[in-house]
């Protein structure tokens, strides 16, 4: 399946494979076609471009390039392939991120200052461990090592994890360059103008969330399936536009307290002093919003992005709504009859603010175009464990001051998406593609 | 009834009356009891000692006193007393703590520096607001509004919460001097050794938490009452000991990142720099806790005190088990069999670290010793609704960013508890009176 | 000689001896006298009041009577009363400032936390802290010991110096409490209004300037006197009054640039945003002033105060002259003829901003005001040495990054001051009695 | 002349002309060769290493190269080229550094994040620049302006400074990369073993500072020249070496409080808790220093580098000494029988830590090695008047809290150096080269 990517210029070929039952040559095709994705999102930047890092939570595009692979390197080539020789022993300490049990990191905030390994050494580091890789593959024994075959699968995951940091980080960064510059220099096409929005309702009752993991990939933090009860409750069919929230704006949305989460008071206040999204700004009496394709007019139709959970929360409460929590909205999309797949590929990585959203389509309308911000704070399902060792640093020890968000970006590939998927992050955040998805009770 | 409290020298004479069907007369006594109770606690104070504020989020014993009184003036008398003449036009300003929609507060950092009004004029002020409110008590047409009966009942229980915070608030002052004054000169009785720590079992199913409100108060952040469906769980009958702290630390805990949540491990090793609880020093060999009594030697056999959620966390961990959501918590102590009122009743606000665990005793022991954080995020029951007006600040608008906590503590009263209560406090907060109760799957 | 400070309602006695031909018994009754002094500024304090500390750089009156007490306590009787007993073990490190061959310090930011000792216990230590100085008075072997003289006349000093600061303190604490409490509820005197500033010429040579301290006492940073070259200079004979900044303030002063040190435009501009001197309030079209006479219609008369160096260079370049430098200006009120010593006498140490100035007397009206920012670093004299020990500490280890003020203030106690003195403070600091001098080139 | 800086691999053709009597050929040739040395020192650079920012006080050598273009741009193009067309309009703001009457800029802080324009755009800017100068040296109208003369000759020796600049700033930024890349690879030679400090002494008595400008360029902060007095003084005749400053720290140097500044004091012991000089670093037992020729083991002979005034101040305090006033310095080097040209021009821009110090030249020794941190405050000299304008805002502006140092350095080219020259930095600064003159009283 090739998942035509025009308006980036990227002709994305990846496979939507079910992960268990890949044969070594699927995944290694599928390990092929996520690394060259890495180095093909890359091309419209400049060797200037792949330094940024505008704040301790963005990484360098070099830096990302390079940590994915030093994933394969330290979790798979190390631990399963005798002989191997690391590529350089100053990258063990300079392109890990967190992982404790493997050793200290290079400081975080600093990752924008490590002008050396050069990008071209970053790329030669890629091609290294890409042949060792496909050594790998070709060795029947690893082959039949399942907890090998689950790594690799982890470490394609994670780097299309990767790929998406890599486009909302070098958003940010450049945005703190008064040119503006453009990823695609095409402008944005217009959104279609959405009807009002409608509500859905599911009832109450006991549903299964989470994933088993038997056939299709999860991390850990989906697992264990399990029971919940939910009281009835009423779900937005799409997400709030820019055309909403500027009402919400104009009602004066940003001055009154009681919209507002007290956090969340502090931040607009005190903090950062906003009264507008991350990337709007106001020309004259004009909004624009900055974009992947550089500075646009406000399109009203379309969804509105960039969004912390507090702002998702104020314009909530101001439209005597609510957010869902994650359970409400994973047993909402995962209703069969509003399912529509093809609509729903159109989604994904693909552009900034992606297609105009079709309110026609239900559940589809919130996937794939914006990670939506739940009401629930991320926390380990009932009877969750956490791997044994470095890997089990993945996820588990993030359960704590951050909240949930559902249902992938324009930014997220299509195979790396699941309905069960749990993102997080802090409240407060907005570097990421977030939007706002309502609820309410009946 | 009267709970003795000898061990702090007050005779506390609160009636554990249930509000709702208290005559005015009753609530009057009630009111009366509460209101002295604050001054009460104030007798080993010497003035200089009101005054004081060693962070933002600790108050002045001072500016307590004034602001449950600020409470019934704003909430009770402006409203519902109309010739009524506010005692001093500053005083909106400077003792509202962070109701917006009653207007701008005193920077809540700067409590400390308000030497005007003095001590004196605040007992004043709280003479002149007791004289108009035993007037309104009078006031049969008034006495008949079921919502000024309700907003007295919620002041009576708001100045209970300050009471609570007297003592949390004054022992962290406190201890920032190096003559470590003592609240209650007589030395702590030792606890009594306890039983290993076991554990009791609830099964899975469908359960009801939270309160309807009919009968008893309740805030409404407990609202309203709603099923949740629980897995298998165990949790433990009693809480974990000094001693047991101490073999977590002694076994390295504070140093090994595989133990804690990655913002606790920020918290301890970059912005803290600790390796023990807050009130523990260790001179020589031995180990010392500050308490309300003073600087006293480590007892192994009482509960580990002055805890943040991230030490609980990673002493759970350490010991296999994990924090119990506040559902789990709630369930497990509204069972009937365990619950064993004359126990329970004798843990409350009396000193600090109050007697020794009975550990014969099962939930009662989780009961009014201290604060237990839960895994759960401080959100909103399904359902809960904000009151319209300033009194919907009281609770919801910091439903972010904070956990869960249960069970009560040594220096809450007992006529203010309920099992459903939901106190919440940041994870990374340690001055309250908390302490680590266990839970973990079958 | 009979200081009144009526305004202030104290009755200063405080002789203007020359200390060194003083008998033992001159210096014990100037010792009293400064002692009683200390304690007679704080009789319109309430206990509150003495705890106050608003800033790191503020200490609390109950802090500097202690401190001032530590000094005779650490530098005299100590060292040169065999069988002496100290007061308090806790003492000498709650009260040393910033000796470091005493000992270690407790945090200067902290100060206000110490509730106990109580101001009563202060009190006492002083008080027992001047029976053993009385004794030590009546030793005549102590007393002809030189080194004993000096300390103790040195330790008077010193006090006076925290009388000052008890002032500045106050002060700036008070401020941040919107009652506005006053000092002195008494409202000030108008000033006379002031003719148009005129300069004073000096002409180019050699002259001396500091102290040799072989009749008088100054501080070891005032010595040794030395022969300075100096250009021909102007200098203003009076200070800039309210009404010549305020004409600043409306032509634009605070927001132009080219007005500005680099350093004090990022303070107003980005740290503090300012546009009016520190105590300065506009209550709807008119401009207040909080003092120790609380909020007073802005005098234009009175000379401006409580001024950064940074506005004081920034309107200095407005009004085409310059600071002058510290030799400057002591040579210039080192010139005979225009000493009065009679309307001297009369500015200081009396209330907040003192009386009318009075043009017609010319370099007198610099002095005893309030002090003046010069535009010279503080520095060591040529051939400056530091005393051996702890002593050694009081001056030289602040020669980095401050000012020189000089002039003295009406704070300042006249036996106090002399033409040497060298006041220092960081350009940016605004809660001392600053004004501004005026000087240019011919 | 040319002076071979073959350790650096850089052919240096700077002629050292006197700028007052230059013909517009002399002058255009000069423009060239600076224009051209700050392209040829990039030539090690990669493209990634253009781009670093490590701290708000460096800045990216892509900036350098921009900012310095953008100088002649906007003080000599845009105001006497009349037809001038500006290269890019965003330039403007992007790239200019300080000048408040030219209008706003980017932040400083942030320069690091300007990925656009990129290298190649960079170095198209400075072509472009250069043509445009090119024809405005032959325009004979313009030439024959003695303003535009003295302008291009101050962008000359803008650019210098921006050349030193460029070393400091990219060694700090390079250190902070484990990898510790190297400038230069080829090891740094060992120094030649000094002799024991030898002082020379000066006598008391009036002497003469600064430039009057007549006929050799200096900054207007080194004007007018003027009379100061000195007293006699004893000088260092080389700079303090790394054995000596070694044997400061056995002796518990960055421990003993009594040899520091306060200020000084609070840098090493709270803030940065520092022990050794900013590019020292132990492995094991032994020293070693970071370099432009990377890590290299610490050479005794050498003189310490990268030091601040307070170190340099704690140093001379161990040693009994003290640093020398700017005006003991510039009377000192001034004295014609130690200058010794032949000896001083080897020490210029070359290599990092330049030749061993040959101490038989005695004041030659000190100069282009290191700057020399003296005890005085960065001031405005007697009769100093900043010029009308943006020009004005180059050293005014900044005579506040900072310190003068003196003598040049390493990386200062000899074109660009004269004894009257005041540099100026922070007391803490260390990222600069920096070391220790010490003078003592007789």
């Amino acid at each position: 399946m090739t998942t035509s990517t025009s308006e980036l210029g990227i002709q994305s070929t990846q496979p939507n494979l079910q992960q268990s039952d890949k044969s070594a040559v699927a995944l290694a095709q599928h390990y092929q076609t996520v690394r060259r994705l890495s180095q093909r999102l890359c091309q419209p930047l400049l060797i200037e471009d792949y330094c940024l890092q505008a704040m301790p939570e963005t990484s360098p595009a070099k830096w990302h390039l390079a940590h994915t692979t030093w994933f394969f390197e330290t979790f798979i080539l190390k631990p399963y392939v005798k002989s191997y020789q690391v590529y350089n022993a100053h990258f063990e300490y300079l392109f890990n991120s967190y992982y404790n049990a493997v050793g200290a990191q290079y400081p975080r905030a600093q990752r924008g200052l490590l002008s050396r390994p050069s990008v071209d050494q970053v790329f030669s580091y890629r091609e290294y461990v890409d042949k060792q890789m496909h050594k790998l593959f070709t060795d029947t024994q690893s082959m039949s090592n399942k907890e090998v075959l689950q790594r690799i699968t982890l470490g394609c995951h994670h780097e299309q994890q990767h790929q998406e940091l890599f486009f909302t980080d070098l958003k940010y960064c450049w945005y703190q360059n008064p040119i503006l510059p453009a990823y695609q220099e095409k402008p944005l096409k217009s959104a279609t103008p959405t009807d009002e929005l409608r509500f859905s309702k599911v009832s109450s009752g006991l549903y299964t969330i989470g994933q088993n993991s038997t056939n299709n990939f999860s991390f850990d933090n989906e697992q264990p399936a399990h029971q919940v009860y939910l009281q009835d409750y009423l779900i937005g069919q799409r997400l709030v536009t820019n055309g909403e929230f500027l009402s919400f704006m104009i009602d004066g949305g940003y001055d009154r307290p009681d919209l507002w989460l007290a956090d969340g008071w502090t931040q607009i206040q005190e903090k950062e002093n906003i009264h507008a999204p991350l990337y709007w700004q106001q020309l004259g009496q004009e909004w624009f919003e900055y974009t992947l394709h550089g500075l646009q007019p406000l399109d009203l139709a379309r969804p509105v992005a960039h969004i912390s959970a507090y702002e998702s929360d104020a314009y909530a409460r101001w439209a005597d709504c609510r957010l869902p929590t994650e359970q409400e909205w994973e047993v909402y999309v995962e209703q069969p009859a509003d399912l529509n797949s093809k609509e729903e590929s159109g989604q994904f990585l693909q552009d900034d603010h992606l297609h105009p959203i079709n309110t026609n389509k239900i559940t589809s309308a919130l996937i794939g175009r914006l990670w939506q911000w739940t009401s629930s704070a991320y926390s380990p399902y009932p009877g969750f464990k956490t791997a044994e060792g470095a890997i089990g640093e993945y996820n588990g020890k993030f359960m704590a001051n951050q909240l949930v968000l559902r249902g992938g970006s324009c930014v997220t590939s299509k195979s790396h998406y699941r309905h069960s998927y749990r993102n997080f992050f802090y409240a407060k955040d907005k570097w990421q593609f977030t939007g706002i998805c309502l609820a309410k009770d009946p």
